[in-house]
């Protein structure tokens, strides 16, 4: 079982220096996200539950640490700019970033898209190629438009660069929890929980929450290597990735993370909870976290100090309530 | 000039003493809101703005901050438990506290009041007394009740021990932020600014922001004593007071607080941009001292450390985006 210990030998994953050179690279540029403890209805048996808000991140999510973190780490930058192919978090990230740091962003964009997101997108200044039936064919298109311009193009999650900056996220709620006995991380490609276990390369226990029906770590860990997963559910537009991320899978596997799956219901009854007893609104996948802990997919010891990672808020609002 | 310098000298203000006793009594019973500090786009000027994310607290607003404390001072509650006459925030709140307490809560609530605020009512448990055009005709409704049942009556802002209450607020500002240069505070009736200021009885500039239309401490400062005013405007459920508390007006007075006002469209635009660009959901009047200094009504030094107090959430969350 040698091979299966060490799945991918080549693959480089980030140690806790990468994430301080990281957070010292992004310093300034994203939000220190506050953290704060719900109380009571949060907290199934007895748990002292954390809610770490990057909601609240620039962009609407936790992806900006990445890609600030990408681009700053690169001592020459095309004068083409940043590409990206996503019509979520990571686009608006990317495009974000470009924007703050005065760089071009062309974004493409499936035709599945919903016009809030294009929106959005478009407010942030990115020239947006909009077409291709799904995310597949955006992609696709935009490696064609990278070979022609030279454009830097930043993946979605499975980036050394990117992984070591979501990391960023772990360092800071180190310091806002002090010791904790798990984090919850919900998991699409991976790259968030592949830097918050990269910073935790001992203490708490690292639980990594997908939907039911966008299992792509929880598949592979079974498997003992990443596959291909069917993709579907109300949390898809940002957990849905097909396949997790070489490094997430690698961090995932070597750490022996806990994972779990939460159901539809599940989500949904997370995020109104959210919104009816805080007032923070997330879309289904920052809701997906913390429906592990109320719905018993995870269940934590009485006095467990969980910290729960609410990881974005790009939806309409008009949903939560 | 003597009794305008000492409008009220019989009414009592808390001193800090008194807000550390409210603190020891809520303890636990509220949540510790966190601040962020949100960056560019918040600051005019080159201030560093810091806001405190009260809009998080338990029932949707500060109010259960004076509540709880008006309560726990009380060494024996009345079996009929708690009466309040409010659609809004405050009715919210005592129902809120009623229930974490085990209390009964009678709420009197005029017919104006929306289904959405009415179903929180009734989700907290309490009993609807639904009637009355107006705030005023449900407040007198309220009274008569009083009178027969002796349930505790809580005012919404113009009683020592709610004021000091709402002074934790302040305190738990200044243990998270450090010295600061200003601090931005809503005014309705003024239990929200009168705990403010009775906390920093020196230090940083207490800024009172009322919408135009709805300016019960404005007028007061400008007459010299509380007067009735008409209200109207966006905020009109949670700053609509038509008259300034007489614990406000003597704390105003006597610190000389500065009065800045906002229009509708300020509060809107403070509301949006909150959402925007920080995907957190404030109502009108959560959203009121943000809009003084996004519009230039109170104008920062270059580096002034602001701090802005976003103390309510209590709206239709897809009214903001």
């Amino acid at each position: 079982m040698t091979d299966m210990q060490k799945p991918y030998p080549n693959i480089s994953v980030p140690q806790r220096a990468d994430i301080e050179a990281a957070a010292a690279r992004i310093l300034g540029r994203v939000r220190v996200t506050p953290v704060v403890q719900p109380g009571a209805g949060f907290s199934a048996g007895g748990a002292e539950v954390f809610l770490k808000l990057e909601c609240l991140q620039h962009s609407g999510s936790f992806k900006p640490r990445g890609a600030f973190n990408r681009v700053l780490a690169e001592t020459r930058l095309p004068d083409s700019g940043l590409i990206a192919a996503s019509g979520g978090n990571h686009g608006a990230a990317v495009a974000y970033v470009a924007r703050e740091l005065g760089l071009q962003a062309e974004i493409f964009v499936p035709e599945i898209a919903g016009p809030a997101k294009i929106a959005r997108l478009r407010d942030y200044g990115a020239k947006l190629r909009i077409g291709g039936r799904d995310y597949a064919e955006a992609l696709a298109a935009s490696r064609i438009r990278q070979a022609e311009t030279g454009a830097l193009s930043i993946h979605a999650y499975d980036e050394f660069a990117v992984v070591a900056g979501q990391g960023t996220l772990a360092r800071e709620l180190e310091h806002q929890c002090g010791e904790l006995d798990s984090i919850l991380v919900a998991v699409g490609g991976g790259g968030l929980i592949a830097g918050v276990a990269s910073w935790y390369a001992h203490g708490p226990r690292i639980v990594a929450v997908e939907p039911q029906r966008s299992r792509a770590l929880n598949a592979a860990l079974a498997l003992g290597e990443p596959c291909d997963v069917d993709v579907g559910g109300v949390a898809a537009d940002s957990l849905g990735a097909r396949r997790v991320g070489d490094i997430a899978f690698q961090v995932a596997h070597a750490r022996g993370l806990t994972s779990v799956l939460v159901d539809d219901e599940a989500i949904v009854a997370a995020q109104r909870l959210l919104w009816s007893q805080l007032r923070v609104v997330a879309e289904p996948g920052g809701a997906a976290a913390l429906a592990a802990l109320l719905s018993g997919a995870y269940v934590p010891q009485p006095g467990e100090r969980v910290a729960v990672i609410v990881c974005g808020a790009n939806t309409d609002p008009g949903l939560v309530a």
